[in-house]
């Protein structure tokens, strides 16, 4: 009766920290003919998740690129995401190449096999196409609702398509399975002032919150130049703070603050 | 007399490859608050001048992530090119890191503070703004023409603002002194047919030309699917080549081949 549980203390505040990382995979980004926007796609919905984006990665169609990329990201981060390269042709070498990062026999496996021969009537059940349903020994499947040859998991790895409106469809699939951590939250100020002139006393309010993030992003549109202040954080008391101590420093440097409701 | 140089016939055969990496350093690209843009901009931009982009990062305002990154980028590939994170507020750390990755001091560079105080009155050179000043010891500045706080280089890495105004106007100072390689021209040949059906005649298309990368790209669009077949390499010959080999396996298959002018 009334002891306190230090372990319990201590995880009822410090927040729990789950990262990700996306390796995109393919040629066609870095040649410029593609803009990736899985990405930023995929950045949004895990924030959302409460998982940290750390780091991405943009990769050529090259075994060793691919093996070396996925290994260190796996080694590092909680969650990698992959998009790319899992199609029928030639070029699509991402699911050989993932095995062979996790030292696994790689072949047809039988549930994809169903699936591509429930979608493709026996004539069209090429060889390429058949090839989709090659995955590493022991992965979980994918469900692909949009042209049904299935991505996969390995371990830590979830390996996706990279046409956009498939890997939204496999995401939105798995994401319901990923753990979140605490929910990193976001509150954002903007004022016409150019940040070198607000950048001391910024600092001063970063170091008061070691453990909120604060950003300054300067823009320039309309002829106008100004800083956008975000605060990112997991307590919402202490980012309310932040956003009044944003208030004043703007204010006392002779500008207006605009509060914005989405960061 | 009629001599033949086998280095110099090998010269003037095979390509010269020059190859580039990106390095985009900003929690706001993470966060999923920022869509980077930087990536595809320069991805067409090397393209054109003859360089390979084979790899992009993104990396969090993190010391060590950035030395970390730079580091193997910078030994890897002929040039690194890094946006974000050389402005004036606290978290603006890009340029220290750099520093610490070459082992090399860091300070206020004498030609950007004459920069600096040329664009700033007295009053207005807060310690924040002439710390833009400060760049790795022995670095080649980089002109900044929109907002003058200057980029810089070390060794192979070019050290450039994030917003993309900036960022674009820095990388055209520095484009005319790149060593570009043999340029990779691109070929496009599009069909409605699925890429599953042709794989199979494109993988041994593919076979005979080891020396060019092509690609397939499915695509959906106005409820119509289709695949794009991309050819890239140096010899504009086994190019147009290509592109016959593409028409006829198109046609072969019942499709109907469109060549697209560009990639």
């Amino acid at each position: 009766m009334g002891r306190v549980w230090p372990q319990f203390e201590a995880m009822s505040t410090a927040p729990t920290i789950v990262t990700a990382a996306v390796l995109v995979i393919g040629n066609e980004i870095l040649s410029g003919r593609t803009q990736d926007a899985n990405t930023h796609w995929l950045a949004g919905r895990l924030t959302a998740l409460g998982i940290r984006l750390m780091e991405a990665r943009v990769v050529a169609d090259v075994e060793a690129d691919i093996i070396a990329a996925v290994t260190a990201l796996s080694q590092r981060w909680d969650y990698v995401f992959t998009t790319g390269g899992i199609g029928p042709t030639h070029d699509d070498i991402t699911s050989a190449a993932i095995a062979k990062a996790f030292g696994l026999g790689f072949g047809p496996d039988p549930r994809a096999v169903a699936i591509l021969h429930g979608h493709y009537k026996p004539e069209d059940r090429t060889p390429a196409r058949m090839k989709m349903a090659e995955v590493p020994v022991g992965a979980d499947l994918i469900e692909n609702p949009v042209s049904k040859a299935p991505g996969f998991r390995v371990q830590n790895v979830f390996v996706m398509a990279g046409v956009p409106s498939i890997m939204k469809a496999m995401f939105d699939g798995v994401a319901g399975g990923l753990t979140g951590g605490t929910p990193v939250l976001a509150r954002t100020v903007a004022c016409t002032l150019g940040e070198g002139l607000i950048a001391a006393d910024l600092g001063r309010l970063q170091d008061q919150h070691p453990d909120v993030d604060i950003g300054s992003y300067p823009w320039f549109r309309n002829g106008q130049h100004g800083t956008s202040l975000v605060a990112r954080g997991t307590d919402p008391a202490e980012l309310d703070q932040i956003v009044q101590g944003l208030t004043a420093l703007i204010e006392a440097h002779g500008g207006v603050a605009t509060i914005e409701t989405l960061s």
